[in-house]
């Protein structure tokens, strides 16, 4: 018996590492393993190789925090997009989500988490002076918070906004409401509750 | 707009390597390398050097097939293993599948696929011709196949019982029914009908 071994210490520990990948377990990750022993060469070393590549070359862009392979983003760069909003992510991953709805067409910040004590993450851990500093540099108008609902998430929203009080620009956050599509039992007390404060009239638009 | 892109063309390269793997979607995959980026230097370069590893040392066991770091398996090698006993499995890591049951102690033959000649596998690119030397050779007296209940397994299972007829050896293969736990609801009606044609008495074991 090989007592969960695959019968070569090798292929084993692949599958170790492989199974501390997000969403592995051990069963894809011995998938995963036996998939590539049994494909080509090429197709290993490839993988192996586009992994070392990414580390080496990938990179945060020094002004918003993007994922960048240049000193400075994309969209840091583009002039098409509007200097005078500024939506600030916890990571630089949600900027793809944000993007990828196509609703936005300002600049980023990536905070680099969400404010939380317990954790040890306190706000000189996070982007928040550079924040302040690109708001006051960059004649920012609007910041939008596209932070996520959890606690900590409306806890840094709250740090944000007030520690760009009093200047003027306006602080906003997405709403919080039922998703579309999404059936009223699925909806969470809390959720409900938000979305009936925050109810809109359905006149505007009519003549 | 990125355009399903992470903003580098190195993550996205990995990003679409990754989606090859069996069972990982564009998700999964985005999710894994947004991991890889985040994690150490140490994480990701151990990664990669497991998988060149792995290619290069793990092999087919010259006599069943299994997979080894060594010309012969450990299963072939252990002398505790009953010789007579074959278990004619179709990949190699069908025989984890059997030694985690723990219901076999003879030793395995790894076919290395299932004829399908709509797919174009005929028997010479099975290891059959191994398998009939093996079972002279060794003095089997039984072959189990253990194979998939598919129209290619059966065929296959028909293909080895009529290969080695005539000689003095037991073909067997492993029975088809309910699984153990399975609900009747769940079980498809040819499984049904040979469970049926399989059902045995239940007074062995009486006094």
């Amino acid at each position: 018996m090989f007592g969960g071994s695959l019968g070569s210490p090798r292929l084993d520990r692949l599958v170790r590492q492989l199974g501390r990948l997000p969403g592995i377990g051990t069963k894809s990750a011995t998938r995963i393993a036996l998939y590539l022993l049994q494909a080509g060469d090429e197709e290993s070393s490839q993988l192996s190789q586009l992994i070392l590549d990414m580390k080496a070359h990938v990179q945060s862009c020094e002004r918003c925090g993007a994922i960048t392979e240049t000193k400075t983003c994309s969209i840091c760069k583009d002039v098409r997009r509007a200097n005078g909003q500024l939506c600030v992510v916890e990571q630089a991953a949600d900027i793809f989500s944000v993007e990828r709805a196509a609703v936005f067409r300002g600049r980023y910040h990536v905070l680099g988490g969400l404010l939380s004590p317990l954790d040890g993450i306190e706000p000189e851990q996070l982007r928040f002076d550079t924040l302040v500093h690109r708001v006051c540099e960059e004649g920012v108008k609007e910041v939008v918070l596209a932070l996520s609902g959890s606690v900590e998430g409306e806890a840094t929203a709250l740090y944000v906004a007030r520690t760009l009080g009093g200047r003027q620009i306006r602080v906003t956050r997405l709403a919080t409401g039922i998703p579309v599509g999404g059936h009223l039992d699925f909806v969470d007390d809390l959720t409900l509750e938000r979305a009936f404060s925050g109810r809109r009239s359905l006149d505007w638009g009519s003549p």
